[in-house]
């Protein structure tokens, strides 16, 4: 039995309001209802116009105001103050680590990366396609399980910059202390799976991005903050849509930007902030994880997890059971019992709950609930 | 009165159903309510799986089958057979015109572009930053006026391809006839705002793109065509999102791909099917494009067309008033009376009627109807 044909026969228990399940997607993610309410009403006639989101035209006085307000929610969110430049850009996280070497990796020089997972070691790749690259950290030679220790990812001398990915989405790992950066230069996150998950630390920074679809909802579309004064540093000549400086001066809008995302984006941060805001968040994630990680610990044995447990993310918990057709089968099983999306990433296998904002602690609890369950009937 | 107070105050008279008002915006533009509606439910729960088009993984069976058949239909209605690989790329087609020169502009090489308006302009500028060009058409001195004729805008010896643009969104032209290419060189053109408004030709044609959000829905997205033997010949080393081959190589998703504007095109692309095809869309736009021609004909030169007549665009008709207060005034009124987006771009001004597929003839002959009592009352 495929998976399709598992949640096509099985997919009857729906927890959630309008039937809808829990969705451990890695991302694109789960979003809250009351957003999606939001959106359904705005497609139509957003503020009363006439005319709907995806309708209005990027220069009128309606999305004006819809951009000013996304814009300020998500520098509100961000705790970014006037230092910064805070861009909507169109396309994934892929993109912006393109781009970043494309700016600021200097013909001759060098950039500092550490590889943590998947996506550094993609970012490492693209970064090589520009210009040298040190790396800080080699996460290879323990398959990923864990980031580097306060020891470890020391900057190079001369280094552009310092490139890291704060939690590492494909093996649910996190960093435990923040890497520095060499004299004079200035760190470069990837936050795509834990912006505003937890209060964003930018001390040391010049650079942060992170893909909208696990956290702030809509993909194809990234946030990218970046000190102003490295605005106009490129250290290249390129075509315009890949020059930061120009998203600044056209406010994101050089061109006609991605409406929808941005007015999706600006909801999930108006409603982060109703949940009482990143420190809020923080909280629910360490609760969500602990509630799934109690599972794997209180299995005896049955469940492993893959990260070490002082850099485990609290936001992607991986784990595998005894084999992998027992992995495939529990996430059939979750399916049908309203869980969707646990099957690991293809590069990993296993199992991964991934559990954003938009995660219901009730869903941590309906997944636990089912592994207890799931071991003893197969342990 | 600002245009918002204008339209606070009088935004009362609203001609379609749920309230919505005949919308000429240049892009984002009008939708079809069909798509709206499907969109909405959609966004909730997406073909019965408890999970919506926003939170759907983008490597699910879910998104499988929604990729694939948005895809088909695309290719379909672009009439693009085997040869031609489509792609669904994030971003503008800024981006594109950006991405165009990285790939196919030889170091030491030159490629040939006809200037006909603001965005040729621009794709000329971006070009430059990476290679050398040979203007082919220079519109600036018409003030863009007019397209080039038959005997204009002959390509030159040993370029690597002929940029174009066929209808130009800004000043409302369209070419009366294809431009060539060099011997051993191709097409490249820009249908940002006139794809599938007519049958596509894509003979002499190695690459076609289109921004999404004038026919086909959302923007933040670009549609490519791209001759499948030009796939692999990028002549840089590029990071990989700026490579063509890595998008047809990961079937539009190399990563986390813009799930949701691929759903809507395909939305888009299916009702066009719905309506009877691009044959039918090209005999709509003659329609609405001649009720509204009519009326500026019969003014008795109260209202002037921008454009020359031969190469009048059938999506964007310009024009004008006596004066700039004039038209700023009728822009205003018409928005009272259900009819909204009619300001020209900031760079020409004046009045643009935006009509893409979506746009009733209905709204057409409203338009042509105020046109007509406007310039009775101010005539």
């Amino acid at each position: 039995m495929s998976a399709v044909q598992g949640l096509e026969m099985l997919a009857a228990v729906r927890p959630m309001p309008g039937g809808r399940v829990f969705n451990f997607s890695a991302g694109p993610a789960a979003m809250p209802l009351e957003v999606l309410e939001q959106l359904r009403q705005d497609l139509l006639d957003l503020n009363g116009s006439g005319i709907g989101i995806l309708e209005h035209s990027h220069r009128g006085p309606v999305f004006d105001a819809l951009l000013a307000e996304s814009h300020a929610a998500f520098m509100r969110v961000a705790g970014a103050g006037k230092d910064w430049a805070g861009l909507f850009i169109p396309g994934g996280a892929t993109l912006q680590f393109g781009m970043l070497p494309m700016n600021f990796l200097p013909e001759g020089g060098h950039a500092d990366y550490a590889d943590t997972g998947l996506w550094t070691t993609k970012a490492i790749a693209d970064a090589k396609m520009v210009g040298k690259v040190n790396l800080t950290f080699d996460g290879k030679s323990c398959a990923f399980s864990r980031t580097p220790r306060a020891d470890e990812a020391a900057p190079s001398k001369g280094a552009a910059y310092h490139h890291w990915c704060s939690n590492n989405t494909v093996d649910g790992t996190k960093w435990s202390v923040m890497p520095t950066a060499a004299d004079g230069a200035w760190l470069a996150r990837d936050a795509s799976s834990d912006i505003f998950a937890e209060p964003l630390d930018l001390s040391g920074h010049g650079f942060v991005y992170a893909a909208a679809q696990k956290n702030l909802g809509p993909s194809g579309m990234t946030m990218v903050l970046i000190r102003r004064d490295l605005l106009e540093k490129s250290c290249r000549t390129l075509p315009s849509m890949l020059r930061y400086d120009e998203y600044e001066k056209g406010e994101s809008r050089p061109n006609t930007p991605n409406t929808f995302g941005i007015h999706v984006v600006g909801l999930m941060c108006r409603w982060i902030e109703k949940q009482g805001g990143v420190k809020a968040m923080e909280r629910l994630a360490a609760e969500r994880s602990d509630i799934v990680l109690k599972a794997i610990d209180d299995s005896g044995g049955f469940w492993k997890a893959h990260a070490e447990r002082w850099c485990q993310s609290p936001i992607n918990v991986l784990f595998r059971g005894p084999s992998a057709a027992i992995d495939a089968a529990f996430v059939i099983e979750a399916a049908a019992h309203g869980m969707d999306g646990l099957a690991g990433h293809r590069s990993t296998g296993g199992i991964r709950a991934s559990m954003y904002n938009a995660m219901p602690v009730a869903g941590a609890r309906a997944l636990a609930d089912f592994m207890r369950d799931f071991a003893r009937r197969r342990g």
